[in-house]
């Protein structure tokens, strides 16, 4: 008999989606923060949310992302210890809720990390996609780009959803993004309602040019192309509107050297891409005062690219929880 | 007083625009035919086209690519001189008319070459471009996928047409193109009257997926990605209706072992993405027998891309003009 796992910790970073001209299609996951998911093998039957990590999050398993991906796990396994033992979950949320910064993907892989880790792992990174996905799609729709970059790190890219094709971009070594985070709530289900169901052609293909000029940027490191295509005409022109204080400090980003800036996931987390630290702290201070002075508090911060995705976390970490 | 030449002669290669999902925004160059155009100074004011290369082709200067951009290098160049004396051109086409290949750009790339040329190259390649852009636009629509690489050879991305802004991408080792062109001709303003004017937002995001995918591809050299991007929901199928025979050599191209396949230019021409030339042998042969089991006959080649662009040509070319 092999020896089971009793608890097992995986954490998942945070990040941008819809990155710029990428609506749905295109994230990158960012150091510091992200949501860590505890799972324990009980004697209880069934999922269990122990602790969803904040007050304003459900502690039903089936409207929580980590439940959700937790149960995806255990349905995409097939595993038979589940009819006589349950899984609790212990959520510890470090992404604000509804921030545009992935929480609910982070919660969804580090969740499902963790509980393909207490089965002894027998689910590969594509089936784990496939299972946080599923999850991502139970609260706020289904797309990939905070799922992917969540669990696989970088820059990625949503070729397709069906079958899922995901493709790994360059990260250039200078590239920081900074993360202005207003004191305001917007649920992605909002901020995607006003998204206009159909686009000119014209809008259509000025999309598709911004997205491959990105990549191309990405993968040249050319830092002033990458800013130059940071051009979202679909949803920033309709999402901006819901969004005080965006526009202003968006304006603020791009005068202290900003390469681009947008809405980072459906908002009201504003982001701006930088080449280097020194312009990251320049960009993060502007945008703060920007903010400050439409009235609203906002929290900043200068991250990079985390490279790693999702990954068990042990010992004093998990002793936290 | 300088040195003035009396006559200039510049060739510009064809190539694939609109390359699958890069409706307007990509296009490529390839080796082989191409279109050449002699100028020379006359002592008769304006500009006169001796010989329009095709009997189909228009004479009238205003109404003929290579006419219409020895004008825009003339307006941009502010020359005194074409006050008093004129210049001649002779159009020699490699290419087909009317065959989705890029020939309009290709004459209007040549000309603009070789009047720069000899007026003693008062413009950068910017300011030509621009000029062959004004040409292009007065008989097919203002488009630079076809002008681009016509002018600068290799894969190009267009960013933005205004202000212009082009991305010249990585070309992989071994990537060759199949062009197959069934004996039909097909008028670009009626490919483009069948073009949606708006597409769905799942759309637009596809697209835009799949040009950052082939982006990718080119730069990482990752052929079977590049093929599965070559994924059009655009154009190809409101256009291939309009081609008898296309869905038939697609798929024997693709049966064939094509990385991927589509319309080249607005047709009638298709293409096909090889890995290597002995395979490009296979897909030619497949895509021809295809039209030919059609009813159609075709004119097949395997080409690798070219990546000078326009130049000028001298000796033993300009004396067969």
């Amino acid at each position: 008999m092999t020896h089971t796992r009793q608890s097992a910790t995986a954490f998942a970073p945070g990040g941008v989606g819809n990155i710029g001209p990428g609506l749905d299609i295109l994230g990158l996951a960012l150091d510091g923060p992200g949501d860590t998911v505890q799972v324990e093998w009980t004697d209880t039957p069934g999922i269990r949310i122990r602790d969803p990590g904040h007050p304003d999050l459900p502690r039903n398993p089936a409207r929580h992302t980590a439940g959700l991906a937790a149960q995806a796990v255990l349905d995409r396994a097939g595993d038979e210890r589940c009819r006589k033992r349950g899984i609790d979950l212990t959520v510890r949320k470090g992404l604000p809720l509804s921030g545009g910064q992935g929480g609910s993907a982070a919660s969804a892989v580090a969740s499902a990390v963790a509980v393909n880790t207490l089965l002894g792992s027998p689910l590969n990174r594509f089936d784990l996609l496939g299972a946080a996905l599923d999850a991502e799609e139970g609260v706020s729709g289904r797309h990939a780009d905070n799922i992917a970059p969540a669990l696989l790190g970088g820059i990625v890219l949503v070729r397709s959803l069906d079958p899922l094709d995901l493709v790994e971009l360059p990260i250039p070594e200078e590239l920081r993004v900074v993360l202005a985070r207003p004191h305001q709530q917007l649920r992605t289900a909002e901020a995607r309602r006003v998204l206009p169901a159909r686009v000119s052609r014209a809008t259509a293909l000025h999309q598709a040019a911004q997205v491959g000029a990105m990549v191309a940027a990405l993968a040249s490191g050319d830092y002033a192309l990458l800013g130059r295509a940071i051009d979202d005409r679909i949803a920033e022109p309709v999402r901006h509107g819901l969004l005080p204080g965006f526009r202003e400090a968006k304006r603020a980003a791009l005068d202290a050297g900003a390469l681009g800036s947008s809405i980072s996931g459906s908002g009201p987390t504003a982001f701006a891409l930088v080449c280097g630290s020194d312009s990251g702290e320049r960009v993060a201070a502007a945008m703060s005062a920007a903010y400050t002075a439409c009235g609203h508090r906002s929290d900043v911060r200068v991250a990079r690219i985390d490279r790693e995705g999702a990954r068990i976390v042990n010992g004093a970490e998990e002793d936290v929880l």
